[in-house]
């Protein structure tokens, strides 16, 4: 996929070259600043900002596809568990107003504390935001010293990465 | 549904009193100490430990059955968000062998940090199988001195308001 094809999240587009699974009705795409390795998203196609508003066929697919996306990236990145979430709705932790789901591949010791990686999730929430702001002017990040933003052709390189996995 | 009736739920008999949703391949059934209101869980009837061994008709099954009580408990216990979430292996905190969709509906301000909602779901599953154990001794729990393990009959009240609300 070439990024002359743009894939709407919300209200940021998504360049081809980072979405690395596609179904007739959802995608998986890769994280601007992963809270672990391998941590991606999986949305529907149709911009829709709540769980309820997806159709019995959106909710199949988009399941069926993270079911697959989180056997992968478990197997990819070592790891021995997942973690899947959906924050849905604003007062759940949820910042991009488009329904995704939180895959991430987890290990033992990964995080001190179980919890701390949903932490984590709502800050790389709002990085995505900031980020996606900043980018344009080229700007680096200072939200959360510990991670950077990645570059557009390292997260294309996973991407490619993953989508040989899955074909 | 009456208690002569058991659904496993890994190793733990939920009683059919306690069961308020039921499809030909997946059950919700309340909590035995919710982490907020109307904190309910989804499971396959089938004893399976992760999320990719489900089929395909038991993925869709029960994300749509969570869906569809994601939408009532929200309104039901006037929520504004749901978290949505499984715990997909021992590293991604889960304690009972058997998928369970945790749903919480979600207020404004119901937990300082978002994620400090997370942190209560882990206590849950932790005091759920030591409640699990101790309730046959009558003994009391003192894992959580906030929160109290509930009696059987309040249990069973709250699923058959909900029963009531999805028929």
């Amino acid at each position: 996929m070439d990024d002359s094809v743009k894939y709407g999240f919300g209200p940021h587009p998504i360049p081809g070259s980072h979405v690395f699974a596609l179904t007739p009705l959802s995608m998986g795409f890769v994280n601007l600043k992963p809270v672990v390795p391998g941590h991606v998203l999986v949305s529907p196609l149709r911009n829709v900002k709540r769980f309820a508003d997806l159709t019995a066929a959106e909710v199949a697919d988009l399941w069926l596809l993270a079911q697959r996306i989180g056997a992968t990236v478990e197997r990819h990145y070592g790891a021995a568990s997942l973690t899947l979430a959906i924050q849905d709705g604003p007062f759940a932790g949820q910042t991009v107003p488009h329904v995704h789901i939180h895959i991430l591949p987890r290990k033992a010791g990964d995080f001190p504390k179980n919890d701390e990686v949903y932490d984590a999730i709502d800050r790389e929430s709002v990085q995505y935001k900031a980020a996606a702001a900043a980018q344009p002017a080229g700007e680096k990040l200072d939200l959360d010293k510990e991670r950077r933003v990645r570059s557009h052709d390292d997260m294309a390189a996973e991407a490619a990465e993953l989508r040989a996995l899955l074909q």
